[in-house]
């Protein structure tokens, strides 16, 4: 299958690997508008050659949009105005309304799979690019009712073959979410950088580190590029998550002023409880079945 | 040498299989007021026996105190109460004021090291001990200057065979840079696991967590035994570290609220800063000599 891969980054050259490796691909058009990372991209193996835009998706059976979004709400029309009636584009962007609502009346719109497969890391680049980044890791696929079949199970034959489970919702559940999964914990991690930077000197953030500090800051490394139009695209809701979250943090600020020693362990034995739920000791908690089936079927 | 590992956890368990494999000790009894965790830490090879505080410290040529900062403040009084003479008594809390505060006036306080190793993980108890835990992570030694030459002598070799270079400052600076270093780092990772549990259905949260979020909330996982004491005891850098990260919150959603997406932008850029502090790209920072040699000298 002839692939087009717009944006040879992180995901797109990621999932370019992984599509190779698996001959989900046998043939891949690079796209980007950066030069030095479409020659960088060619010279790591992620495409077998380099092409404009619009020749790429003349091409292609399946078009990959891994672009930041507010590139791809400029492109995306764009890209449907100059496809094949037979090619299928998929996006994988953070967000989904927006992106969604700018081909919301295209004639083409059946063709085109907004989802957000929930895999990254904090470096940017064809450099950064990694083979199973995937494996595991859930796929958003949203608005699914609005995607022609042959389409949508194509681009659900592409997300199994990185070893993605899919998971099916409205762009609108999808942003918001994200928001507290996804952007919320971004949010903090910058925040928490720029909160130390303003006060530490830099020497000694350095020397004293510990593993803990880096984990929570890893985050903070990502690319403005990507991120400052994820925040702003979702900013209604991510507006509604760092809301919940100062009050969480009042909250604990509050119990070290009231000198409220039972309050301020219990917001730690409450906090723990992610452990169950992230190392998938889920068992003692109530199973919300509706929600599985809104989760795992169409 | 014969130690004494007062607390078999995470941080006096690691001490102890790396104290014996650089053959610094050569005889460990352990003392833990859990006889489980006692047993299990002897069943692991943590300590050679297991015996009580009283006989533990009358015996020992170092003793390790490695537990809650709440009970090193009712212990250690104790402890040097106990201890002959020529016995070293080292600390490794997370905090130090209100520990060096309560043996101030006492007549074997110079054999009292007050040490920070910043090393650790979110697990506690003996099976949560690893070699190598503190191996190039710094340890800071707290106002040298009140211990007597030999017994900071031996804590500085006990530090060094774990591999750790040694920070000297007072417990006052030592408190206000782990308040922003450390401790807030736990606290946003505490207070982001509540208000995304409190938002998001537990299932979604374990179905769709990213390697992003999972990193950002790893600390929320840590123990209300070991951290409500220190969050207690640093209240006031705490809030003030607080303070400075609700600031810097909001600054971040009025960016969003006032559609300002230059600050936006500046913000994120700003916040990226931090992979060069953190990844040891310092070069294009201003080297502020008089802190290294705080740092580094005595």
């Amino acid at each position: 299958m002839k692939l087009a891969v717009i944006g040879l980054g992180l995901i797109g050259g990621s999932m370019a690997k992984d599509l190779r490796r698996t001959r989900f691909a046998t043939d891949i058009i690079g796209v980007d508008d950066n030069p030095e990372s479409a020659q960088l991209a060619l010279r790591l193996g992620i495409a077998d050659r380099i092409s404009s835009l619009e020749i790429a998706v003349k091409e292609a059976d399946i078009v990959i949009v891994a672009i930041p979004v507010d590139k791809i709400v400029r492109l995306l029309p764009y890209i449907l105005d100059h496809i094949p009636a037979s090619t299928t584009v998929i996006d994988v962007g953070s967000t989904k309304r927006e992106i969604a609502g700018v081909v919301k009346g295209h004639t083409l719109r059946g063709n085109f799979i907004p989802s957000h497969p929930m895999a990254g890391t904090e470096n940017s680049g064809p450099a950064a690019a990694v083979e199973n980044l995937f494996d595991g890791k859930i796929c958003i696929i949203c608005d699914h009712d609005k995607c022609r079949p042959q389409h949508l199970a194509l681009a659900e034959k592409m997300y199994q073959s990185l070893g993605m489970p899919i998971a099916y919702m409205t762009s609108d559940e999808q942003d918001h979410t994200s928001a507290f999964i996804s952007h919320l914990p971004h949010a903090t991690s910058f925040v928490l950088a720029n909160a130390v930077l303003a006060i530490e000197d830099r020497n000694i953030i350095f020397d004293l580190a510990s593993g803990g500090f880096q984990s929570t800051v890893r985050l903070a490394k990502s690319s403005p590029e990507m991120w400052a139009p994820i925040f702003w695209q979702n900013r209604d809701y991510i507006c509604e998550a760092l809301e919940v979250y100062i009050h969480h943090l009042e909250e604990f600020k509050e119990s070290l002023n009231n000198s409220d020693d039972k309050q301020l362990s219990e917001l730690i034995v409450s906090a723990n409880k992610i452990r169950g739920v992230l190392d998938g000791d889920n068992s003692s908690l109530t199973k919300n079945e509706e929600t599985i089936i809104k989760f795992y079927t169409k």
